[in-house]
């Protein structure tokens, strides 16, 4: 195995083209079956590019195909020897960019091969899986063999385990494919009141592939730890950049009796006020959906459940309980509260087929809200969160700026975490620039209501570094790229993506505050 | 200000006593006020020992007591002038010598003026404070003021918000001090089964003096964000050897009705099986402890309830409900849940002040063990963690070892969480040797059982350093290494606590499996 491009470059230069040549060679030499090592255009188009980003896209130099921890520190030792940019590629329904090509090139590792579920603990409600395997086939897997558990952390129906802990996804609203919508398998339960996020206590450990080709199992399998910091927490929203996931312990939770309940509101103001008072009640909330006026016009003309809605603000509900009479409990607390803050037309449903069809009304809100858009619509969804307290005034300035930009765009939000998407229209490029912009002032509007932040669930990718330093402020940035940089001193693991270049401004004090 | 020892020294290398002196001058220059700066030989030993501790303490040079972020970032840039190492302090509840001093000298930062609630926000459920406030007195704050919010993580009575992030802690058996058992203020209630650990997302973010004097805010007071891997998560855990956490915006949750519930079971295993069969219905269980028969036959005798219990296994439950009728139906789902594994005598409280007498057993569980080992007893308390599928044969294997040794040693667990504690009674030093063999043994039967740990709550400190390679392996820890050495290249804050200078052997592969 020949060295290449080790001396005379600096830690960020990569190999030559003829390195990249001979590193594609070594590895079809190393993974000698058919299909492994691929450098069709297809291939190479289909993982650097997709139809969820508004971002320009990079085709790779080679997609290889792993089954095992040892493959990826195969193709790691490889990329190391011939200085070769590494992207991991697992359901790609990322909004940002995550996975598209380096300039120049580089290798695309294809986790879709190490998509086995293989061991299941039912006594201790947790699952060791490879990162390939999507949360809706794991819960469908649990479901298939009686045991009533599953994974919450619930966004688009094709993401996979090792993309859902890279992204610190929350679930809801990352989008597989235009294809997605049109087969209407777009699902945003967004499970986070509940549950809380892929940041939160889901995955218990990752076996994980650094930079360096070493591999470490970040914890062992129990629930609680205090073995110093969380090693696994900081591949999780590391976005592929600090190591390439191979295994992981996910924790479950109990499946429990769940329904659909809906409200109109006068308003945003009284519906999150409603969302507050009722979150503190501690009833069993799964979730709860804020859905504006745009949204239910749109509902109402092509809502798969064909009910017809007042065109004001509403609210979806997800409620759950451990039995039916306590369900029932949680449904009569909910409507008082949304009651005393102006919510009518409460309305429950009756078993299980009503919930789903009730249901699929908020779960189709980007197919709804594309048909709304006429044909030739595309839609730019992008989301925000604030704390919940200022999820109102938000919404509200949002509105009016869409209204004013003679933009279409229905925002739908999970209130109880103080988190909205805006699902901008358009067809045109004159109206794409529109959306660009008021993209850029939502985001800008929410990170100046602290607590704000770029984005509550897509990750940063290439979409968003620039506000990186806005949201973290310069000291945490600089630590973050401390970090990369000590774990991936070649900037080999998903350049370019995640850390931003340089501050935006220098107005900012450098200390975070 | 004069630089000192910046020159032919290693980076681990600290000033000599001589700078040391001129480092607290230049402290007692920059801190003028009355009892800032502290070299009374009373404080310097209060600070560096505590009876918790079965470890040798090793007195401070000195003791400030910053009132301000600024205050910190003052003390931090006179430590790296002068090469002094810095210990955090804060409740000094832990048990594993976080807080001991460095051999040779060091400042010790005693946040205990820092000690402010600064922002409630009712209707986004945090709260933002400094990191000397203890949980109970934000608990009494919010209480007082009306507003149905708590904190859940809840660990020894006095232990601080800033220690509770530092240690990564879970709630329940961190101990204040000798005196606290006396007073009957310890307290273990253990919410982690309904709200999780430290390490989830009770955080949400934190200001933190870097070792470099920095002074970073790891994240905006919004609950979700992608933006990267969460930095505030690294400080989690940490043992103050990565920064001085000086703000902190917690995530409160609701108050709901609580009751408690006891049950007899015929052993550990008919115990553990019901535990997990109740959790996997999803009710309200706040928490789930495990009470051996020795804890029970302590309990008869020094129970401060005067209950009497039959000598055997018992499960006591906090169960919790959104109304009195939510809870009704979940204690009657515990009680036949309960029947069905073998439990018995099922005791649910009939009102608040009944509940509190129960629990009190189950809280005074150190104060009766204590006096059930009669005049002069100590007890040595340590605990560990292993997938709860796996506690009843770790508890049972424990239990026989220990009625070996001879010691009495009653078990008390979170079986909720598979986490369970010790409390190793003993008198004489002949005792003591037998019991730190116990405490060996009962660790490494833990991790042979993967997924278990050296402590599921109380952190690693001095006291169980030698155990992180065998439970994180050694990938993770040199990876942990690399960190800290980056973050703190001079090894200034709080040196030779949490990683351990070497490998205990050389038989593990060094991937970490």
């Amino acid at each position: 195995m020949s060295r290449a491009s080790d001396d005379g470059k600096g830690p960020t230069a990569y190999g030559s083209p003829e390195d990249f040549k001979r590193a594609v060679q070594e590895m079809q030499a190393t993974f000698p079956t058919e299909g492994v090592v691929s450098t069709h255009p297809d291939d190479l188009f289909a993982h650097g590019f997709s139809t969820n980003v508004y971002h320009e896209g990079i085709p790779h130099s080679v997609v290889v195909y792993p089954q095992s921890t040892e493959d990826v520190v195969k193709i790691v030792k490889i990329a190391n020897n011939y200085r070769m940019p590494v992207v991991a590629y697992s359901g790609a329904t990322s909004l940002e960019g995550h996975f598209i090509g380096t300039k120049g090139g580089g290798i695309c590792v294809d986790m879709s091969g190490m998509d086995k579920i293989l061991e299941i603990h039912e006594s201790d409600s947790d699952l060791v899986c490879q990162p390939g395997v999507g949360w809706v086939e794991i819960n469908h897997a649990l479901k298939e063999q009686g045991i009533p558990l599953f994974f919450p952390i619930d966004p688009a129906p094709t993401a996979t385990i090792g993309g859902m802990l890279s992204t610190g996804c929350s679930g809801s609203e990352t989008i597989n494919s235009m294809e997605s919508f049109l087969l209407d398998t777009h699902h945003t339960p967004a499970n986070a009141v509940r549950y809380g996020t892929a940041k939160g206590e889901w995955f218990l450990n990752a076996t994980v592939v650094l930079p360096s080709g070493e591999v470490i199992k970040t914890r062992q399998r129990s629930r609680k730890s205090s073995a110093g910091f969380d090693v696994t927490k900081l591949f999780i929203g590391a976005e592929g950049t600090l190591g390439i996931v191979t295994e992981v312990t996910i924790r479950l939770a109990p499946v429990v009796p769940t329904t659909v309940a809906t409200a109109q509101f006068p308003d945003v103001r009284s519906a999150s006020e409603a969302v507050i008072e009722i979150l503190n009640h501690g009833v069993g909330i799964q979730c709860v959906e804020l859905c504006d006026a745009a949204f239910m016009e749109a509902t109402n003309l092509h809502g798969p459940s064909g009910r017809k809605y007042a065109v004001t603000d509403h609210l979806f509900f997800k409620l759950q309980g451990p039995t039916q009479a306590s369900l029932k409990e949680t449904a009569r607390i909910v409507q008082e509260v949304a009651k005393k803050h102006g919510g009518s037309s409460f309305k429950v449903a009756k078993n299980d087929e009503e919930a789903e069809d009730m249901w699929a009304d908020r779960k189709n809100a980007h197919y709804s809200s594309l048909l709304w858009g006429g044909e030739g619509t595309k839609a730019w969804a992008t989301d925000v969160c604030v704390p919940i307290s200022k999820l109102p005034e938000l919404v509200y300035e949002t509105q009016k700026d869409i209204e004013r930009s003679g933009i279409k765009g229905p925002i739908v939000g999970h209130a109880g975490d103080g988190n909205f998407h805006s699902l901008l229209l358009f067809k045109t490029d004159e109206e794409l620039v529109k959306v660009r912009d008021l993209v850029h002032r939502m985001v800008e509007r929410a990170i100046a209501r602290e607590g704000t932040c770029m984005h509550g669930e897509h990750g940063v990718g290439i979409g968003k570094r620039e506000f990186l330093y806005e949201e973290l402020g310069e000291g945490t940035v600089k630590l973050m790229k401390k970090i990369k940089k000590t774990i991936d001193p070649l900037n080999l693991f998903n350049p370019g993506k995640l850390y931003p270049d340089a501050p935006k401004s220098k107005s900012s004090s450098g200390d975070g505050h």
